[in-house]
């Protein structure tokens, strides 16, 4: 009944609010609202929040939008460390059976990276391990792809990127554009990148602490590879024996994201590829390009 | 799987994120954020937003705390439009049979308006319909209660509350303080109050126009009314007359709520109230406070 005659109640509070939406023209955002609303009343009812942690609430959501500016977004950060980010992204990119998966592309993508010749080495600085990245593109019968368009970008051995330390790295620093050729195949020499953490200075930083969280990201390389006819993949490999694998801040992880990171001890190998270390790591990543 | 390993999977997604808190010391804190977790995966998967649309949801989000300053509050009013600022009102103040229903604060209580006697008049510039307003307070076996603390607040003929009107309005204008003798009764004199329109300006008001739905708030009284030994009774008394009383922005009706606004062409009662329009309203409400 309170539905019907628009007075609130308890027992009818969701609908009461969404039978407010009957005159909204816009579809989409009527059902959005519709959902939103719903939900925000179960998980009200479920928690019972008295009126000052109802507030507390408030006043968290209302930091973490003053906190950002041109170069910072808190709200995207706690849509991140909520695991929300990445289940938009797998609701929009899933694979077919075989298909390589996505993953999101973070704040540190930067156009027009250079293109560079297979096998080029996109450490510009020579700081960190020396490692070799190589595997092949694939479709989803096995078939290699030609002419695919791989932009590359990854931390430092510190874990920081080019754009972090403007004047410390050099421009560009561990980011490369590569295209395959017949076979599929693609390599370049880098380093090692390290584990980093996101921002945690600010409202979501304070609340990942009062969870017992900690706020790393595993060592990654950050892949998106575009090639005719077939789906962009935008996507990470992953470091298996880093420290944070099974906790990243941002649940960008998949199982099958995990890339083979193999310690080659082998003089003669390092020094063909130019490293004067006698060691490096090896990184073999096949990735599969779906329709 | 991946909820013991924390790698993410759509499947999952929500038990993996859960999953991360286990070490969260604080078992309130851990609870809602399971609860809060848990019913955005759910909305985010009926949903399934596109990835603009969720970066317009957080775009929103953002916006609504950057609006914010030291005498606007969008988060408040985007809690109170979605009906949650009722529901949680509701929660914390449950009455047993028979006690009259809360209502919401409200932004425009102001502490220390000027204790008067009974049947005082709290209009002080003499604007608008003359109204009388009075009744009984009473405890939830019917007897009259003593000594009650009534804290009485409205907006005047124009929908404007005197603290929105600095220099147009006397100070305290439409407030008051009134206690009750042995009999329990309280009678004032006030004038009709008129619907008004919470901030429409911002990004709630701009949502509230996509969705179809006005910004106001129907015709009412504020209470506060507090009594030793007696939960207090936060409320609004509403004209059932008033056209918006079936669509209050922020859903602050309840259907008990509706008092009775009669309108009196009685010359002699009105020039003996001292009113020299020669009719009245006249407002009848009990209150019944719980124990």
């Amino acid at each position: 009944m309170s539905t019907e005659n628009g007075y609130f109640s308890e027992d009818q509070s969701a609908e009461t609010v969404i039978a407010r939406n009957a005159d909204c023209t816009n579809p989409r955002l009527k059902q959005v609202m519709e959902v939103v609303t719903r939900k925000l009343h179960e998980a009200v009812k479920e928690i019972e929040p008295t009126e000052a942690e109802w507030m507390q609430a408030l006043q968290f959501l209302t930091a973490t939008g003053q906190i950002c500016n041109d170069w910072r977004q808190e709200w995207i950060l706690f849509s991140d460390v909520l695991g929300v980010s990445m289940l938009v992204d797998a609701i929009n990119h899933r694979k077919p059976d075989g298909g390589s998966e996505n993953t999101v592309l973070g704040p540190f993508h930067v156009a027009n990276a250079p293109q560079m010749p297979m096998g080029a080495n996109i450490c510009l600085d020579g700081k960190g391990e020396d490692m070799v990245v190589s595997g092949q593109v694939l479709d989803t019968e096995g078939k290699p792809i030609s002419g695919v368009r791989m932009d590359v970008w990854q931390a430092n051995d510190e874990g920081f990127y080019d754009v972090q330390q403007k004047g410390i790295q050099p421009d560009f620093n561990l980011r490369g554009v590569f295209v395959t050729g017949d076979d599929g195949r693609y390599w370049f020499r880098a380093v090692k990148p390290r584990f980093y953490p996101i921002p945690d200075d600010g409202p979501v930083g304070q609340l990942l602490g009062a969870l017992g969280r900690h706020p790393y990201r595993p060592a990654h390389l950050h892949f998106i590879l575009q090639a005719e006819g077939f789906q962009t993949l935008t996507t990470h490999i992953f470091d298996p024996h880093c420290p944070y694998i099974t906790s990243d801040a941002v649940f960008g992880v998949k199982e099958s994201l995990l890339a083979d990171f193999q310690r080659v001890d082998d003089t003669a190998r390092a020094e063909a590829f130019g490293f004067t270390s006698g060691w490096y790591w090896s990184v073999d990543y096949d990735f599969v390009l779906a329709l």
